[in-house]
């Protein structure tokens, strides 16, 4: 049905995707790679016109950083939104990662369907593996103890904790899970980790030499944090706002990394092939 | 606020139950274990006004068999709902595992309170724990096998699914998960098993030595069962309906063994500390 | 170079052994298996000439238990030693488990080649998986509680107890392993297992739940078995002598099960897959 | 017995050593941490005769780098070799690691008692967890792709071998270990890895993402290079002559990290305690 796929701009993971999709017998389009990387075997296609009359669109994660520009860090001269949507194919289909309500208005004002892969839950799970492994390689390198052996506590139990926890536990940690449901509790308790009910939080907190926040709202107030004990290292993977108050953290000196966006910054190619397994559920689905 | 408890019939989980409920101090009133059991420790009220005038009061799971007598293995002459409904102090608290709806309807008219712990949560999680042992144990026994190094397939990911891929996989078992979902099926490989899709089953299912079905709806149809390798075992952990065609697979000469209420039957220690910590969990929450 | 194999006697290992050396290509001789048993596929040869004139002859675990007939219990009428040394292929090599002195010396005299595989550590090293699991299986089938959450002890680290204290930590038991070696309290520590020595075990053992003992010497004396806590399990899991004080045991009312040969019984498909490939590497090192 | 305890020279790992001798009870005199760190509660001692008066004398791994002076990286001046012998309590005790034979001579002619610590197999194998760790590391932050699902081979089942064989799984890599004896591939397997014998390298090399060397001889010649699959990683963690050829590597464009003394690098802390712990070890055995 759809044989032709453009790959505009983006990062690695942009790369391996397009690898990946030549692989399945798709006929690629690339565009934007044009200095300081290497291609292995791809070709760019320069002509603008080509690219945007493909079947598929691949656009990168996140879409534009300026809603202006296709977020393009390896491209001479980014693509820009509108040139994207003067010349654009109008029966394509669009994918992309955190597309702007802007982009999106325009695409649905020209009648072109698109969707975003980042909202898809298999896309947010398989992160979570990446995710986890990122935030180890952080761990072991900014402490100077093992994380076996180590008294590590994972707040949240959602795609991340689950992931993380069980890591963390398989490289001979002492692993302890914060979460707040009774069935939760039971299911970390039934995977071998130790709970912790959130109440209990404040009184265990000072035993962790680790500890990993998942969860998106403001556990790590001042309160806790006073109780945290020296050298501890506490890495933040809550999006948004996330989950610790970072002024108060840095007057008490409690040693806090927030680490956002950690597949594509540490394991671009495994990152990559995520976002293209799910464009191929999203094609499979469609096809039905 | 609450004193004293009673605990009327059932078996071996009620026993336990009624050992850790008199550890956290409250005074037990036992009824209902007069022939075939040791007591170790525990005393025996035989008053039943006594019995039913506490404050709260636990019935066993199933609270009945027959609706008219509380179960009571080991009694030599149960109480029957009717005494019990006669004599309730009509403030007390009652708590029981698969309250018939005519029971249920009974206290309602009476303004007695109730609660049914086998719809609790973190009760159907935890025990999940030893039903996947339970299904291991025969797993084990039924088979001239090691599960290490043997393949099996655990159908469905949901609280039996996944303690029980956790523990074959634990055990050295190459662990297959079948699930439905793309999110499962991520999570599935996230926990480091193999992911196996609905529509693969027909494909794989002939090379597994140990089948293991948690999902309560017909997936082993004939078409399904033919295709199973002989020797292999099916396991059928699924509630109610159960999800084999026992007849098929009886003609096909397939061999399956239906293991219902296995955490009763297989760690009863285990299930009342269970259903004792699930009581407690709802006595707290009523405090709040 | 071999081409005929000729099994004899044995239980269902044997059996096991045979189809598989079948399938390698070999001609097989099955001999001894004429009451109470299915041979699915396989032919019985009733003539003994023919099975003694084999270049390779299996015997099975043990040959013999009374050193007069060769272990058969599947044989309407055994063959005996005597029958099997007037008749042997003088250039036959013979293979068999726990040969006794008698026999080998018989052999020898001869000029018969002949190894016991149960020598082999490879043997020795797989047969500790349906061991752990037979272990464990009786774990589960003789206490009211589930392995999962349970305190267990493993008395000694060698083969049997690395794979056992492994497969205990898979099922999510609280995991303790005794050992002397300083050594291996560090290997037991980096698998994460909590390790004790042998000077902490009159210490602790009165905090187990279930106990596995693979030391072969008297570790379980009355002193230790004094302390171990009522309803405790004890699994002795050591050849010969054993490693408990019966006696005071049953005086103590400490239950102890002595678990021995469990790889024919638990598993002996798996057992029989064991020696199969056992006596193929001898072979293979033969042949270079 | 011994009541001081002299800690001089060495990095991070002797300040943890003494901070952990002193929780002991121990006086400690320290040497040699005058400058770029922070001592966190320690204070130095600055005469030299005190610091070598004491019952015990704790030099660092390696104990010299030229054999002239102490290995003292955060010293303004180093204590010399020649000062050490001159001032030394007759009667003391001298720990250290990796003690030259010039050094280990004129302790003997002194009749002064010594120990080199990193002989002990207990702290090999203790270390075996932060090289483990370390080698992790390495990979993680020098790969674009996650462990986890990746095709992992360790080669060589010692210290090193277990141990990282057992984080690599247990973060979900496909694991493959590599030994030469049929006993070792049996434990492997028991484990749960997959087994890979010595003369399947050459066939199975070329499926590796990552491959980890333990073995310090030249396994990875020209002829194995050469299938090693591009994009793949070679850490070789073998001690002094390595087991790669580095030099055909290089023309092969091979990526290979030769990662030494992981212990101290990546986990100062952990590695301190595990010389202090040996160090109790030794002198608990010498009370006997």
């Amino acid at each position: 049905m759809f044989e032709t796929i453009s790959v505009i701009g983006g990062d690695l993971r942009q790369l391996t995707l397009a690898r990946l999709l030549k692989d399945e017998g798709y006929h690629i389009f690339l565009y934007g790679f044009d200095k300081d990387i290497q291609l292995d075997g791809l070709e760019l296609e320069p002509d603008k016109d080509f690219v945007l009359s493909s079947d598929i669109i691949v656009l990168p994660v996140p879409v534009s950083f300026d809603g202006i520009a296709i977020n393009s860090p390896y491209a001479e001269t980014p693509m820009t939104i509108e040139e994207f949507l003067d010349g654009i194919n109008p029966s394509a289909m669009v994918f992309g990662g955190q597309i702007q309500p802007a982009l999106k208005h325009a695409l649905e004002e020209n009648g072109i369907a698109y969707r975003d892969y980042l909202k898809r839950e298999e896309l947010s799970i398989r992160n979570a593996v990446p995710t986890a492994e990122g935030a180890i390689e952080i761990a072991m390198s900014e402490t100077p103890i093992t994380i076996h052996g180590s008294k590590c506590l994972v707040t949240g139990y959602g795609k991340i904790g689950k992931i993380l926890s069980k890591m963390l536990c398989g490289l001979g940690a002492q692993t302890y899970v914060e979460a707040r449901k009774y069935a939760d509790l039971a299911m970390i308790e039934g995977h071998g980790y130790e709970s912790l009910a959130l109440g209990e939080l404040k009184n265990m907190i000072g035993e962790f030499d680790i500890i990993f926040n998942t969860i998106p709202s403001m556990i790590f107030d001042e309160t806790i944090l006073k109780k945290i004990k020296k050298d501890a290292l506490l890495i933040d993977l809550a999006s948004k706002p996330g989950g610790v108050d970072f002024e108060a953290a840095k007057q008490l000196g409690v040693r806090v990394i927030w680490a956002l966006s950690l597949p594509g910054k540490v394991a671009p190619t495994t990152s990559g092939a995520i976002i293209k397994d799910t464009i191929m559920n999203i094609l499979k689905e469609m096809e039905v």
